[in-house]
């Protein structure tokens, strides 16, 4: 996700002057000791391309393959002179570039151009142009010096990407220059032969399978990062997600062990944890905080506890989760309704003028629920508090956030109806699962317009299908949503995606999403986890 | 100089296709390892600067002390902040930017532009308007990502420069940046403390000498440079005053012996050395070569030895020189005088037009009486025969390129009369001293109009007045010459100058000129050696 800058949509900025962290260095160093290492592979090119205006496609631009990668070293390159390689897939990784000369000796440095993107779009539009609120610095591209030739260039940043274009800014009129090779040494965390492949019989559900799968293997780093373009960091989340991907797919579980230990490593003076933090140049937490994502601390707990059966882990990361759980109950008003506020208390989606009261209601109960599975396991009378304190808090919320007349759930004073408030209650278990049943389908025909924003938010809609016996709604919903990613092309699932407004950022420009997005990998997952 | 590209001025480019050449292992050991160690220097910025438009100032741009640099860590830089640092005098060395970032957690990476330059034109004057046919990768500029801060960047690319602008491009809106130091780690092979100090009654002289000797400091490197700018390369024509001024200065013979090898080791098929030659990757002869400079090895052989006495390099090199010689004689028409062609066979000056056919001449006569001196010192039969040829040469100068009538040497079919061609053959020593004496003054006076373009023919023109006996206006000349850059706020000698066209660029920029250039430092050899 990205929610570090102001901007529309639902987003908003946090910048807290008096941010007090308390740091844990027992569990920092245990966050430390657990970093992965990286795997690499060489990667090569599989094609010159060239990027055509096509309004029949996502962003008006198509890649067309103009020779095989193999001959490009058979290419001079002069001032002026351009090229794009595709390197056939998504990666993750470090660029290396070896040169030479041809004709004279250089007599003056080569000056070279590189942008690097995800989509043919990046190739095609140019950053300068870009005008959008999140930073430029973004935007991946490169102006290279290189005085002495020939050469082996290996840059030394991470770049996300399938294509790279190459501009020969300058050279001389005495000589010109040759790609020998272009490769990427790309990098996971992700070891790709733990995952037990599967041949589904609908070849959509495997497709889609597949490329949640690299999805996730590419932005898992030394962390579960976000994107591995765009933020390049851990969010609590996505984080979630990501862990119950994996679960299914790599099972790297001491990964989801080092993140959860990075982020109970710096609370703030509350206990609190924060919605991202950083891990370069040391881990710090981010000065921003969101109701339903410190609870997730405690479901990813949860999550990571029954996926290992890792007692030492919950025993020690218990306080921590408790206290998530203990700071949003202080939230809740004398009716046991969460007090409501300006939106960006609680994230849960970005649709624009979504009120977050009754999703995070649900979010709180749905929490709440795996905290006390938690104490259970720890036999710890904590439990026993948690279940009363539930039972009235469901109690409140059928009383005062259930519309018997409109039969939805309402959020806020002007008694919003919103996608998210419903596949919350939903996943909270608020009503029976027949009437959950009933609710979804209820959603799926009245289509209230405060709708879904974000592949984050989809998932918790197919989970709330799936979790109310609706199997063939949910997968109906997958392929039109992630389906049709794949039918725009997508090699990785992406940060954003409205089939209705394919252009659709909400960052002003459609340059600087992210198209390998972690919260947008769960397909795997809902098809393993179900048997979709 | 800078030779190697195509354009106006009597510039021109040469590329040859079949080049061929006889490598010198030997002579090329030898040259690498006479490279020398470089000493560093960490120099401090002295001021932020703000550079003002002012009609009255060279280019049209004034730097203005704005702060203390001390004063720059109290700044915050956010989203399209600027400042230019002024470092106080010329360098030659490695940036080390170290930066903090002031505000929330670094969200997005920091996007720098550095504007890296010698004059306040280069600051003040955009790149992307340059539009000359020097390759524009000579203008000194960055454009860094930093994904992590705070960061100490050392950047790998040497700069000359006495300014450097900082743009920040991007940070986010949650951060700014925070520039705790710049420091340049600067680079010379001169041992500043071997120089003779003078304490000049003339303080126009004095200052001269000052600069001069510091512009030759910023041209050595592990070769005897051109511009430390641009082409930071070692030429023939500039290694022979460069040496000039060395033995005057700071006595470093063996980085002469080492340039002298190198050249030596790289000949063509027929024993040609070539104009200029690269020292990375490897030893490359350039495919430049001019009648002049081929034989000005023979020239810094002759002062090399004359400033060493190191016979066992005169031993091992005279062949080269020798070479040089009888290639160069191989030009000479059956009547004794040069054959003519288009004007890129031979060097002596950029003014547009000129003829090189008597300069040339006087260039070959010049140096064949070095190699005689050379052959004395030998004792070796060659002696006789140059000597026999050289009376030859004279008594053909005199009778084919002399003009009784108007009393100058005409050059080419034209019978062009050139300040190039007066110069030269009055070092040549054509005509007695008495007559040369009156020559220079004729020059002087009428002011033929094909003059002089560089500071390399400014050298000879000075020289040539000192070897006349005209001392007075050898001072008075150079005064407004070299004078006149110092005027004009130069810190060390610039490749061009034109009193009386401050804006002249034979590249058709003058941000792309070299304002440190090793052709332009011979003052202080000829204070020195002419007791000035």
């Amino acid at each position: 996700m990205s929610k570090g800058e102001s901007g529309d949509s639902g987003m908003s900025i946090q910048t807290l002057e008096n941010q007090v962290i308390i740091r844990n260095e027992k569990f920092i160093e245990k966050g430390k000791q657990l970093k992965p290492q990286l795997h690499e592979t060489i990667v090569k090119p599989t094609s010159i391309v060239e990027i055509k205006a096509d309004t029949e496609v996502i962003h008006g631009w198509r890649s067309e393959v103009a020779a095989p990668a193999s001959t490009l070293a058979n290419y001079k390159y002069g001032k002026n002179d351009s090229f794009i390689l595709d390197f056939g897939d998504h990666q993750v990784g470090y660029l290396t570039i070896n040169l030479r000369p041809a004709g004279s000796p250089p007599d003056a440095p080569l000056k070279l151009k590189l942008t690097i993107g995800e989509m043919p779009v990046e190739m095609a539009e140019p950053f300068e142009n870009y005008n959008g609120w999140l930073s430029s610095s973004w935007l991946q591209e490169e102006t290279i010096f290189v005085d002495v030739l020939p050469a082996v260039i290996s840059l030394p940043r991470r770049y996300s990407f399938r294509y790279v274009k190459f501009e020969v800014i300058d050279t001389s009129p005495k000589y010109q220059v040759v790609f020998e090779s272009v490769e990427c040494k790309a990098v996971t965390s992700a070891n790709l032969n733990a995952v037990e492949k599967i041949s589904h019989q609908d070849a959509e559900l495997q497709r889609m399978d597949e490329i949640s799968i690299k999805t996730l293997a590419d932005c898992m780093q030394d962390v579960f990062e976000d994107g591995p373009k765009r933020d390049r960091r851990l969010w609590l989340g996505d984080l979630r997600l990501q862990a119950l991907a994996n679960y299914e797919t790599f099972r790297d579980n001491e990964l989801v062990k080092r993140c959860l230990y990075l982020f109970a490593g710096v609370p703030d003076e509350k206990g609190n944890v924060s919605a991202n933090v950083f891990v370069a140049p040391k881990l710090i937490a981010d000065d921003t905080y969101f109701f339903d994502y410190s609870l997730f601390f405690a479901a990813s707990l949860h999550d990571y506890y029954f996926a290992t059966s890792d007692l030492e882990t919950l025993k020690e990361l218990w306080p921590t989760a408790y206290r998530q759980v203990e700071l949003a109950l202080e939230r809740l008003g004398e009716n046991n309704i969460l007090k409501d506020s300006d939106n960006s208390w609680s994230f849960i989606d970005w649709v624009e003028g979504l009120n977050k009261q009754a999703p995070s209601q649900g979010v709180l109960i749905y929490t709440m629920k795996q905290a006390i599975r938690l104490a259970e396991e720890l036999n710890i009378p904590e439990k026993n508090n948690l279940e009363e304190r539930l039972e009235e808090i469901i109690e409140a919320t059928k009383t005062h956030l259930w519309d018997q007349e409109q039969q939805f759930f309402i959020s806020g004073s002007d008694h919003q109806i919103s996608w998210a408030s419903q596949i919350w209650m939903v996943l909270a278990g608020v009503l029976t699962k027949e009437e959950n049943s009933k609710l979804m389908k209820r959603l799926l025909k009245e289509k209230p317009t405060v709708g879904i924003a974000t592949p984050y938010m989809y998932h918790h809609l197919i989970e709330a299908l799936l979790v109310s016996g609706e199997k063939e709604l949910a997968i109906a919903e997958m392929k039109s949503y992630w389906g049709g990613m794949i039918q725009d092309g997508a090699d990785t699932f992406w940060e954003l995606y409205d089939p209705k407004n394919k252009d659709f950022s909400p960052y002003g420009s459609h340059l600087i999403n992210s198209y390998c997005h972690a919260w947008s990998c769960t397909p795997t997952y809902l098809i393993r986890k179900y048997n979709l």
